[in-house]
């Protein structure tokens, strides 16, 4: 446990906690995952930002996409380059204000961000899991954070907030144990991925196989599959931006050069762009929990698993307030799919608010620093407060 | 030489004919390249189809995408599976009528169907070319199908027809050798590739030279990069589709399953689908001629290189009637790509056709079999053919 500060406006420490739930070997520490197979013992990374009120009921639950972690905001120290990965929407007098709201971001299983993943130790083997390591679903990972959530003693959630992946797991807080969120944010997000989305999973996940040194998953004591899994993320990176925010971004424009160079060398600023995103990733992420954490996003179908093919019916087993936020440029999860939801939540006469922000910026609009969304963000958040938990 | 027939409705038969070009190693057999470097003697693999008139006013030049070859219809054997790649437009009766037009299908320089490109052996070494082979652009591509269509002893096209990169070609021979095109049909295509386009193409590239078979393009006498090209076709092949075809074709259906496997092997229809679009491709395709040909279609900048930065200005070094396609689905050279063209052309008081096709098969559409589409080819080639030809 090692605990940092976050300064407000006015220079007032905000606590930041970075700790570990650590779950025992034995059951309940043992979870049994919904592929069948159980795991444990269960280590979940988290961090939290502000304080739990006497009452525990201003506690907001944050959940990331794919490669993000627990670190949602601030910096750790002084030499830490950049802060947290959603550091324009958490912190002091922010969206999701510290100030008022205690902010628990939770690290999921099957990640390497410092919880139990393919990339951890087996206390079987004593050796990396590798593909030993069972596959995941949003579901397991959404019950992992809940043996954290009991552990801090908060019975009720002021609200469950996530982007992208992160939103999957929103929803599946929210039907899985609807007494324990009043209010939930799935942000750039869908109930289940489109074939569209699946293919690109797919073909980022072959780009990884396709790596000699990722050695059918077991490579930690080795080479990394380091070239497939900076291709898989170029991948990705390409669905995360979008056609406008490429050409304002980049057009075509050169890098360093006033005319073509009549090579393979990368030329475009497009192209040292993604080489250079590609080359990043790989020295903080492992290639394993990238095929895991697709997987289970590809897995995840809300209608299916929780209403029989019925949106509607499985949206009448929640109980949160919704705020749905989609973005005009996201064609990975396009706002059809968050309009979806929205209708199903009105069929159970459920309560939503739904805001399709105007973004260039494609999926990845939601991690941008916006105003107006850190605006809708806050209000709703402090309405929910107000109505709800006092 | 080999002489092959396709039969039209009444059962007579059209010849089709394949054969290859091939110039001298001495200039005018070689040629000076773009990049400044001479390549020759130079081999361009083509097929005809119908017959010249004696006035040689009736022929179509047909060019092909990214992958394709000179085989554009027809069967060449009893034994082929599958007819050329366009047989469901060009054909006795069809919408570019070999009982009308004598067709021409040229491959491209960089190609491996039967071209000089990288695979080809580099007259010096007595070698496979591999990386030594020059950067070729559409323009080279053009200027050795212009070889050809002197060789053929036609002074004038009556169209050039092409799709994809195909249509880039179209767009070249337009603005090179305007008096030697009376119409052209570019679809699906774009004057430059968007940073969007240029990213999937580099993605696929790094893809390809990631797998250690590669090799940096030596690779003839040993394994082949399979895998490597084998995820780069894999990406393209999600970019030539659209979100709405997909979830059309494979939705999130399972193959040969009723539940999720909880394993990394394909289960999802449209997982299969895709490797199986890999696996097809690696055992017809040369990787580096994927290289050569997808860095030839993101270097083509028709404003860039005719228009000192104006499309108009290209555009008004063009004499050709113009029947632009773009298909509603198509999100690689999406329609406003289009729209500029016709634009650009309009405002040269140049005569423009437009049409968008409302199609849910993505950037595709073009070679899926489309009775408008085939219409619209035949009445334009029609009238031209009336208005101009005779």
């Amino acid at each position: 446990m090692s605990e940092y500060t976050q300064k407000d406006s006015q220079g007032h420490s905000v606590g930041i906690v970075e700790k570990k739930l650590h779950t025992s070997a034995e059951p309940p520490g043992e979870l049994e995952l919904e592929c069948g197979r159980k795991l444990g013992p269960i280590t979940l990374a988290y961090e939290t930002y502000g304080t739990l009120n006497a009452e525990k009921n201003n506690a907001v639950l944050i959940l990331h996409a794919l490669s993000g972690d627990a670190h949602v905001a601030g910096f750790h120290s002084a030499e830490d380059e950049k802060p947290g990965w959603w550091d324009s929407m958490v912190g002091p007098e922010k969206g999701i204000d510290t100030n008022k709201y205690f902010v628990v971001c939770s690290n999921i299983i099957g990640s390497c961000m410092g919880s139990t993943g393919p990339c951890a130790i087996n206390p079987k083997t004593v050796m990396p899991y590798g593909l030993e390591f069972p596959v995941v679903t949003i579901g397991d990972m959404v019950r992992a954070q809940k043996t954290l959530i009991d552990a801090l003693g908060i019975k009720r959630l002021l609200a469950v907030v996530g982007g992208s992946v992160g939103g999957m797991q929103v929803l599946e807080w929210c039907v899985r144990y609807p007494d324990m969120v009043a209010a939930a944010i799935p942000l750039a997000t869908t109930t289940r991925h489109s074939a569209l989305a699946i293919a690109f999973n797919e073909v980022a996940r072959q780009a990884i196989m396709a790596d000699p040194h990722w050695n059918n998953g077991d490579y930690y004591f080795g080479d990394r599959p380091k070239t497939g899994l900076a291709v898989a993320r170029m991948i990705g990176h390409v669905t995360y931006l979008s056609d406008e925010s490429m050409r304002l971004k980049f057009g075509r424009r050169l890098q360093d050069k006033s005319d073509f160079s009549f090579s393979f060398d990368p030329e475009f600023q497009v192209e040292s762009y993604l080489r250079h995103q590609g080359k990043r990733f790989v020295e903080r992420f492992d290639a394993n929990a990238f095929l895991y954490i697709t997987k289970a996003a590809d897995y995840f179908d809300l209608a299916k698993q929780y209403g029989g093919g019925s949106m509607v019916e499985a949206f009448s087993k929640m109980d949160a307030r919704f705020l749905i936020v989609s973005f005009t440029s996201d064609w990975l999860y396009p706002t059809y799919q968050s309009r979806e939801m929205v209708k199903a939540i009105k069929k159970t006469g459920g309560d939503v608010s739904f805001c399709e922000i105007e973004a260039e910026w494609g999926h990845d609009a939601f991690l941008i620093p916006n105003p107006r969304l850190s605006g809708i963000i806050g209000g709703f958040l402090y309405r929910v407060f107000n109505e709800t938990a006092r």
